[in-house]
């Protein structure tokens, strides 16, 4: 399952019932779990210029998808899912279940939780927390530089169950509270409360989230969307969820 | 012509005078015609999740640039053209003279006619309808769920001869009629009725287009943009458009 | 230090102390000077389609990371350092100390000084001119095309120190001068005069960039930014920054 045309170096750590596609290479200091897929043409624990010390940790059930590079001295929880040609840096740390769509490029020293959630290029600066549940759409972008170039970096976090919009900018040191929507497009600065929608450059509040109207004739609400949307989720946490509205 | 470094399924179909690169990949379930050209790290046929068992079909005279995806079950007619590292999902249709631009990302179940062209890093979400003759520029994005995440999805329709600037977002279900032009940096939803442009966050309806000067001296209008500019567009189209407006 | 699973085409030349990661492909018009390294899955002096004779240039002491494709006849000076899967068209030249993010897409016939630094995914448009010292952030976009598709083109010149936001665009034909800052997701026409800070969409002044305070509590200016920021610039440079605000 490990392509002859890949490129495996000695020390790398490979579980069983490891495929790897042809194209590839797996650096030294790698550990990949039992039963992930790695596409062809990615590059997994490539050497950080910054002294990182720590190996690139894959565990089990991930599937990356071609052409897709990792640098060492980051590590992610079980059921990693990439698309196609994601880069991510040195020290990131991330729950079970992270989804990257493609394209996505992920700095250096980001936290995140369980299930989070990213589409096609999505770009993380460094410094970031994003709880679990967390969801960002294609081409949202987090910077961290209050007035660039500096050394001053103000570092954002993003609470669990928030939804940022596609082509949204989280500017340098944003909070984004629980349960909030960030509407497509909005350029979003300082906190915003739990459970609100905010737009615009610069985003104001609209609304709670509690007032969209879910639009499938069923009068509901579209927020907080855990209420109705359980696509890919494990059936215990979707009865958590279902418990929580009861 | 295929290198020996490139990687060919058995069952895949290529036809004559066909080259491929090296490090490219070609999977079993996909047809290639004559004279294309594939460069090099490419992966045509990537087996879809979902269940699609049509093979992808690439028509005479393509020209796809490395580092392109392409999953199993999309078909393309004559001439489709890509730059580098674009990734295209299943059920794709597009007629002849398709061109893609380099990291564009075309999602499943997208419908496009003939001599669309899109530039760079376009993304196009999933149950668009693309009419013959339509431009997107670099960084138009194309979303269809109303309210994220959730189950619904409205799509989007551009018909012909419509002009998508850089950077502008469709929300999801949006209309733009014939002839239409949005403006860079717009975002735009609902319905737009032909030959307008409009511009702006949200966008709202500046003048006709026919209205817009083009800056060539001449006191020519620039849009119909037909009727000035034919580069690579074939003898007998042009010719029909000339016609159009003599 | 040229991997086995390279390809390197016989007529190009190729220095001293060269490392080539596997899967790259060296083509023939292609010269790359001593202590270069280029990293896997790499494309160096793709044929242009638009009769380039000239060669592909690296200078000495370049670091080309993985997954990154140059076409033939363009020039860089020394110091080229670039993240992955960049794209890079003909006919561009450069000074030395050139940065390039990841995934960002150069256009032909562009003109950059010394030390120009652009971050992830940023995409210039034909024709511009970009000078020393110059910061791009990431998404920025230089247009040319001011009624899409045409045959007009305006290109764009941005003059030393300046710096260009996040998610920018630059519409066809702008002009911006000396240590001017234009704030993330604007949207830029015209010209702008040297030391102003513009934003919005269109952008407009703000204010003095010498207004801008520095966030680290030293009630100094955070522009002109070469004042307080010299990371990664050579002390020669640093020297004479130091001695210009003495």
């Amino acid at each position: 399952m490990i392509h002859n045309l890949a490129v495996i170096y000695p020390s790398a750590k490979i579980g069983n019932n490891v495929s790897i596609g042809p194209f590839s290479i797996i650096y030294d200091n790698v550990e990949i779990g039992d039963n992930c897929n790695i596409g062809s043409h990615c590059e997994l624990g490539v050497k950080s210029m910054n002294d990182v010390e720590s190996p690139l940790i894959i565990s089990k059930n991930s599937n990356i998808r071609s052409g897709s590079v990792f640098y060492e001295g980051s590590k992610f929880g079980e059921n990693l899912t990439t698309g196609h040609k994601i880069t991510v840096r040195e020290r990131v740390t991330a729950g079970n279940n992270l989804q990257l769509g493609s394209y996505t490029d992920i700095q250096g020293n980001n936290q995140f939780g369980n299930f989070v959630k990213m589409h096609s290029n999505v770009h993380i600066g460094q410094g970031c927390v994003i709880e679990d549940y967390v969801w960002l759409f294609p081409y949202a972008l987090i910077v961290n530089d209050p007035h660039p170039p500096s050394n001053i970096e103000l570092y954002s976090t993003i609470r669990k169950y928030t939804v940022v919009g596609a082509r949204v900018i989280l500017m340098p040191g944003t909070i984004l509270g629980e349960d909030v929507l960030v509407a497509a497009g909005s350029i979003v600065s300082g906190s915003v409360e739990n459970g609100v929608l905010v737009a615009g450059s610069p985003a104001k509040r609209v609304c709670r989230t509690s007032q969209i109207p879910l639009r499938d004739g069923s009068k509901r609400a579209a927020y907080p969307w855990r209420r109705h949307f359980h696509r890919g989720y494990p059936e215990q946490v979707v009865l958590e969820w279902m418990d929580e509205f009861k």
